[in-house]
């Protein structure tokens, strides 16, 4: 397993493609929500549908093989616009913009309609998506990157769906494991505490120079 | 906290919905990944957008004030069509369909682009999603349905997008509380084992009639 490819783009190009895609995909993400909120009739809703349809087929024109993956960019960062929380190319991630310091990581964000599980409540396993990703920036970011080993949430009270913030930060480490610890927070406190295992794979370790080492697994 | 609908839909109307909404969020979800994936040039990723945004406007015009909810059913079964895992008219879910038999639940399901995580492989967070919506569903599927008090994921080896298959079952039961058991299993064996604990909700033990407590609460 490796798979993270060179990307060569400027810094101008990059921002030109931001402020395409940015855009774009919160139109998509919109749409998403309309989608399951919608009390259109049955005609709207199958002339909507054939709408949808033929901006698909426009839009696969031209397409990617498969998943968009991970870029690795000449300035060490890396592109994970793909990325099913933080990908800013995907309408399924929130997206989760993530903020750190040198103590921890952080994220403010809303989830609406689209992350429901019990009525007005965030899903359960959303939670744990956000927090898993959280954890594994935490560990990046403290400089010790690591694929997920073990994930533990403990739900204290249900999330509302609205406005919300989690964070995380690095609890130990040793060798080529780090545990990481978070929190999502809502308007009356934690809801849900994770505590998770990363692992350097062993791939990153023995069969890929330092540089490809990517700053981030996902 | 309840909030779950009660919903007198004869069983005709449910079936016109089903083969309304099926194919349109179908559609929706076929967009998503088109986003992800296209090599369209600017000016259609412009036109594009213009054309969602028409789209979603027409869909908004009449719309549920927040999200869908969880209604019940006048036959017992319950109706998560908003559900960010088992939703039949959310777009973010893949969406799994549950089955079971008197020992176990399980479901077979692709899933692409939209849940990526590691370049060609699922998000680690996306995994403990749909087990957290698995294992509740093994939990009510053997006559004890709770939220979820705590789950722990244990990640055997990476998760390639793709075809997969989810399993869950009850492990054991003490009053209120119910634990359940799971795995991911890819092309290569199981990738993802769960264990999750879960609890019925005070509230629906003490302050709704039995006929009201949902035979699952996601």
């Amino acid at each position: 397993m490796n798979g993270y490819e060179h990307d060569h783009t400027t810094a101008e190009q990059l921002q030109a493609e931001v402020e395409l895609y940015t855009p774009f995909t919160a139109a998509v993400r919109d749409l998403v929500d309309a989608t399951i909120r919608t009390l259109a009739g049955p005609d709207e809703i199958r002339a909507a549908q054939a709408e949808i349809e033929a901006v698909t087929a426009r839009l696969r024109a031209e397409q990617l093989p498969g998943s968009y993956g991970v870029r690795l960019r000449d300035d060490g960062t890396a592109r994970s616009w793909g990325n099913a929380v933080v990908g800013l190319r995907n309408p399924v991630a929130p997206p989760l913009r993530i903020e750190s310091d040198s103590e921890r990581v952080w994220a403010d964000f809303h989830l609406g309609a689209a992350y429901e599980g019990p009525p007005t409540f965030v899903h359960g396993g959303v939670t744990s998506l956000l927090l898993d990703q959280l954890l594994g920036h935490a560990a990046s970011a403290a400089g010790r990157p690591g694929m997920t080993a073990s994930l533990t949430l403990s739900y204290r009270r249900p999330t509302p769906l609205g406005d919300l913030r989690a964070e995380a930060w690095v609890d130990r480490s040793e060798g080529y494991k780090t545990w990481a610890k978070g929190v999502l927070i809502g308007p009356d406190g934690v809801t849900v505490e994770a505590e998770g295992l990363f692992i350097l794979p062993r791939w990153a370790r023995e069969q890929v120079a330092p540089e490809d080492i990517p700053a981030s697994f996902e």
